[in-house]
């Protein structure tokens, strides 16, 4: 959840304020993604990342559509989560110079950011059913699937990875 | 990931330092779950915040033995992610009034921390077998596994709540 811009009342309060939480952190996956597409050499991981790209910006559009469903303007809130989780990714990637080290780390950050999103798209949804949106949840849904099959994708890259050494 | 207190050069590096950083937030949420248990009101999110706590503990000593096991001294490095993400929770739930907001919001803190921790241990142990460590990746499993069941659990609870207010 992102720092807050005004006090949390009610569940509505809390709904909204967590859409304005991914929606920052979808902007900011949306800046970092070209940069991890630039850097890593495994020809699945760069696949990967650019595809994954191309669902974010679907994301924007969903969450910004959330919001008008919702009768609110898109806006974004920082969060420091998400900021952190890209802030290491950087840090740890400018320092490896070494590529399975470097696809390594850039393997396991993006997974750190899909976990992130796959459970606040989980609770934006069971929330928006609680305010009887079902409507707002299944639009949510999408982006929570999208979320899961990537790190499902990346989970398959990081297993490959591994049997490949061990063999 | 912490922030790099040496430089990554090698795999065993990034496993090492991927360690410190969930070493440190293991002490973290065993710092921030008592506080928690007192704020939430809904008896079965007590009780999981309660069991979680203990478990908690022993994820403390495993990562310790993990340490061990591969020569190195017990160490943490500061992860600006999770202290995002229970910066937020404090913030959240400190300005709750409502208890149903306030045991809303402890749910979904709680189940991002579990998320987080569910996609470190999941790299640490496919790194530690990519390193030979068959021995440490199982050790790592088990926090793991208990991560899994912990965020279950809570998605099980967040479903009644969305449940009791849909009937």
């Amino acid at each position: 959840m992102g720092l807050l811009s005004k006090p949390i009342k009610t569940l509505d309060d809390l709904f909204v304020h967590t859409l304005q939480d991914i929606y920052y952190a979808e902007q900011q996956i949306t800046k970092a993604l070209p940069k991890m597409v630039a850097k890593v050499t495994d020809p699945q991981l760069k696949q990967a990342f650019q595809t994954h790209l191309a669902e974010t910006r679907n994301h924007v559009s969903r969450v910004e559509q959330v919001f008008e469903m919702h009768g609110e303007s898109p806006k974004a809130v920082t969060c420091p989560a998400i900021d952190g989780i890209i802030s290491e990714a950087n840090e740890i990637m400018g320092d490896a110079s070494d590529p399975e080290v470097l696809d390594a780390a850039a393997l396991a950050s993006a997974q750190a950011v899909e976990h992130y999103e796959i459970t606040r798209y989980g609770t934006l949804a069971a929330w928006a059913r609680q305010l009887g949106r079902n409507d707002c949840a299944s639009v949510l849904e999408q982006n929570l699937n999208e979320e899961k099959a990537a790190d499902q994708k990346l989970t398959a890259i990081a297993e490959a990875r591994v049997n490949r050494v061990a063999v």
